[in-house]
């Protein structure tokens, strides 16, 4: 039986950031419609090896504007009319680890920077993985 | 523009752990076979509410035991058969930063004590956080 006390905390740096023309927090929904650049951090563009224009990518993400200390109970969207659910029943940004997962389409590799689209992540967002789906 | 020499570490703490009888790395394929409970913080359990057995849900986890500084391009499934690609094309465990992000089949919820199948994660794997699919 482990020790489920056990607080270690497990720390990442970003492997790049996204840019695209949205600053502020709005709607998943309209964020995914616009196009975003992921810039990788030079030293890593070899690991962008492989990865082909036109297939599917999972962006993991730090909600790095998501306030902390959540609610565990949030309604979902926002929408007070929807009943309240538990936070890992949702894909609110507002979690205890404030990480995002998306499928995303990746329309161009240009060196160090990845053009796609559905992306649902703001402005200067912290990448923290990319993986093939 | 941002400033891409900003490394700026990112931190976070375990919602809970992985409890299964693998406790070597081995490959995800045989892991996956296995059913595995996830041991969420007591603390977090209302959080929980919502999630129902039969559904599909994403699992976020980290590799704690994958070694650091791991090369950018690797074999796949370290198959030296296979020409090498970079590590964001891979699933490969062993990433620059050490997240593994995979679908399981949850089979049941009970308090804290989430029963899933098809998680590729060896025992005591902290997990970071738990999504609907």
């Amino acid at each position: 039986m482990m020790n489920l006390a056990d607080n270690s905390t497990i720390c990442f740096e970003p492997i790049g950031y996204v840019q695209n023309d949205i600053d502020q927090p709005v709607s998943s929904s309209v964020i995914r419609e616009r196009t975003s650049h992921i810039v990788i951090k030079k030293e890593l563009v070899e690991g962008l090896q492989g990865l082909e224009p036109g297939q599917e990518i999972l962006v993991i993400f730090h909600f790095h504007r998501a306030p902390e200390n959540n609610p565990l109970m949030q309604h979902p969207r926002g929408d007070r009319n929807q009943p309240l659910r538990g936070v890992f029943a949702l894909r609110s940004p507002h979690r205890p680890n404030a990480i995002g997962v998306t499928v995303v389409d990746l329309v161009t590799v240009e060196k160090n920077v990845l053009k796609v689209q559905g992306l649902d992540a703001i402005n200067q967002t912290p990448v923290l993985d990319i993986k093939p789906v």
